[in-house]
């Protein structure tokens, strides 16, 4: 069996920078890149959640993947997402990422016609597997936004007998307990990448070893601190990191999540990301005032 | 103020004919067409949630609507569904659209990053609109679909202020109520066309002339007399005539709803659609056994 | 077989009259009463949700029912809702509704502990209907606020063979082609009775004979216009005054509901109801000078 | 200000014990309440969820109680559960619990009628919370029954100002972030005890010091050993002991969740509990013979 290499520590999900009117904006991933970097997180997750996925056309995904392949310049891993409704165009996604070399593909579920059971998932999602055999393939529990339930430890189990390159799961969902199921499974052998900042502390109690987030682009410090105290045991000191952290998620709640109210924090600190994609509304000036004010509050220096 | 042709009657909502490998099949949607032609029907409605709409590439839809208008041939309207989760893709099928020759268009809400209020509805439809100004533009509200409840009334009323072609809606949602305001809003200014097929009566009840319905490309007969019942006043026959469709909907539920088990009838009656696209699985031919005795028992000559 | 008398026309769903300091008034019902028997409704169904039901201990539903009986003296009928999360308080309940001769009784699903089949539904109701055989028993199906969506065409057919005075049901909710099937179902042998008023017509096209209804209570006149045209086939008439009905309950809708803003248009007419229980919060003065004006531009006299 | 005792480690949510018939069995209460001794738990919480609350009558409840601070005899604490959706019948309970000397109180939100916002839940609590002055009160928040998720920390923080005996909360919930900023507010003045056995060690991690859970009765010892290895910074070692727990929860959810399946490990290790009343249905012979099975293979000694 194929040895796939492993994700361990923090995985930024990239936002999708974008220009005023809307387009993506490909030259801005420079700079991104570069800040990832410098950040030294462990790798990147393009076109996800936080990078307006389904928001973005076919053409557009494919542009962005290859630019941030060739920014990041094998500094750091290059997760490709490539779940979409339409089977054809995952497919065709997964193959644009091997042919590109991405480190890893990754899919959340279908959510316009939601599959009704784990083998239905499975279904689904082996030929998009197979299409990209050479990479590991994680697949993206998020029931939040895919409205999809599905047990994620029988899809693991079930899934690797007819896709060889499941390795695990990136797990976006406040049910700990599956988490925990999932970290213990078949003796551990998938990987759980954890994928709720603010609760980064209770995937890691549960065993988890890395974590895709979209606070990381901003807080990279806190993070690794939280990351270093518990593989310590230091949980009172992860616990005040974890704070931090709740701080900075309560504050971009107030700005319609993490993708609206994460852009936004981006543009301030310099990195330009520009505005979402309708039907995410444009930040206006006077939220842009009264979010620099959070942030100072909160301790960065604007 | 441009004048827009009105929809009257029944309009099916397409299905997508596919091969066994789960490609559209473009050839099957010429004797697809007769058929709608022989029924008498006003209008096709293409690549919607029967149509398998999002589980289409944006490539495929372009084509499958082109071979609709060209396979109708003026017989009947054609109605473009151009929705998607991508503002771009949208617009780009509107302009399509456009150029090809459909009589409308209409439109889904985007459903993964969900508008939080009408007016984010209306921005996101407005570029969208606008893109098909000749064409009358029908918002297709499907809250078991989209998980959006937002105000259609409000919608329709506020949107018409930004959105000229904004003619009305393809109410697909059991809230009678509000279906019956949006009837007789601005004193009946706008088009409703009923969705939900079993409960047709309900709809005309409150004064729709219109009906968009997957059941309608196998029971035409059925819900003309429904439509010439109600109409006169015969609500006992109209009731008569809707128990055979709730019967005939009672039928595709065990078959896994409207798009599977209606492609699968389709298939029996002799109009070639074959299966649908994972993640909608394949019907099985235990399944097909099973459903044409049913359909026999309903009254089917098969 | 007993043979029960049936159900026809407007049933008032009664608002349970309180005091300022949220104590029950029994003396406030004999007014009230006669107000019922004026409008020339066929029942009042009490302490159902409009009555405030579970906010109601126990001996204050037994002491209400007691006295609309003894007020309504035989001028309509009195339904008792007896429904409860504790089966014992139920069945005590049932027994007292018999004993107080009561005209039959009506329960909801308990909502605390969930019913998780059919089965389990008729589990639980088994003894409450045994405990009043003497009377009709009509399952309060509300899956708004109980959560439950079990079958009730499965439920009355299943339930009937252990519960032999199980008559029917007041059907409370949007699923118009489920009320078509109950409707339907062993040949008409069920009571279905209409429970959303603002689409009354859905329901009389469907069959239904009778409606359990909170705002019967202040517009006798226009469901009984509706329930005569729908007789007569005069649909368009009927929805006019439907239309009517509708843009009442959007005035009680930015009351706080029917029970709320339902009380306060009580209390303007005249009928004193006094304010809701906890945790319904009171209606405050504005509100009141508000509504008023709402109601005297809908068309009272006040 | 008052100085409330705080509760610190284990409080076992108590089975109401029953007789075959579906009645009430307090003698079985004085075994029970050893048991609970013997295991050196902190304290007991009566007649919540487990206790199979909102299914017992009013009485019921008041009797439970008195037999459990009887029989627990000042061994450990007794927590009375008062919430209903009668605000009569929680005042009345929670005067009770005063004058039988309970340790604490705690309520649910009312579920039939929801609280729309945290000032009318407050609007609720208070009365109930003024009834019983003398003692700590604990809002019991747990959305996935009461179907209520407004914000604890806000209600917490205004509460306290109307209700000086509000303490904290029993926090029964997935929404760990909610849980943090919780154990955070006010520096700490709230006293948070965790709700979901299968996920202890991340309440624990943001930093809980007492937890209620049902599975305590049986599994004293594992939980005793997470709280001890989180205190000491043993993550590892409590995340063990962890999987343990949640593999005891994934045996109870096949038996149908934490009161059916609990009772019945209960009935089977000897503490006699009986069946659960209606609806919660009968565990069959079989179910015995097959738990009985998964309790050895887990573990148990039977």
């Amino acid at each position: 069996m194929r040895n796939y290499q492993q994700l361990k520590g923090m995985v930024a999900a990239a936002f999708t920078p974008m220009t005023a009117d809307g387009n993506v904006n490909l030259p801005a991933i420079d700079a991104y890149a570069d800040w990832i970097a410098t950040s030294q997180l462990e790798g990147i997750f393009v076109c996800g959640t936080t990078g307006e996925s389904l928001s973005l056309t076919t053409e557009e995904r494919k542009s962005i993947l290859e630019k941030w392949i060739k920014a990041a310049d094998h500094r750091y891993k290059v997760i490709a997402h490539v779940g979409s409704n339409s089977l054809m165009e995952a497919i065709d996604l997964a193959h644009h990422a091997v042919e590109q070399g991405a480190d890893a593909i990754a899919a959340m579920a279908p959510s316009f016609f939601k599959p009704g059971s784990v083998k239905e998932l499975i279904d689904f999602f082996t030929p998009i597997a197979h299409a990209a055999e050479e990479l590991p393939f994680y697949y993206y529990n998020m029931p939040s936004m895919t409205g999809i339930s599905l047990s994620v430890a029988e899809f693991l189990h079930e899934g690797k007998k007819v896709m060889p390159n499941l390795v695990g799961c990136k797990f976006t969902h406040n049910n700990l307990m599956e988490m925990g199921e999932c970290l213990a499974l078949d003796n551990g052998a998938f990987e759980i990448l954890h994928g709720y900042d603010e609760i980064l502390i209770t995937g890691l109690a549960f065993g988890a070893t890395a974590g895709v987030g979209s606070t990381y682009n901003y807080l990279p410090e806190v993070y690794r601190g939280i990351f270093k105290a518990m593989e310590e045991g230091d949980i009172r000191k992860a616990r005040e990191l974890q704070m931090r952290s709740i701080d900075i998620v309560k504050i971009i709640i107030k700005y319609g999540g993490g993708v609206r109210g994460g852009k936004a924090i981006m543009n301030l600190i310099g990195i330009d990301c520009g505005p979402c994609r309708l039907p995410i509304p444009p930040v206006s000036e006077e939220e842009y005032v009264q979010l620099r004010k959070d942030l100072i509050e909160f301790g960065f220096s604007l």
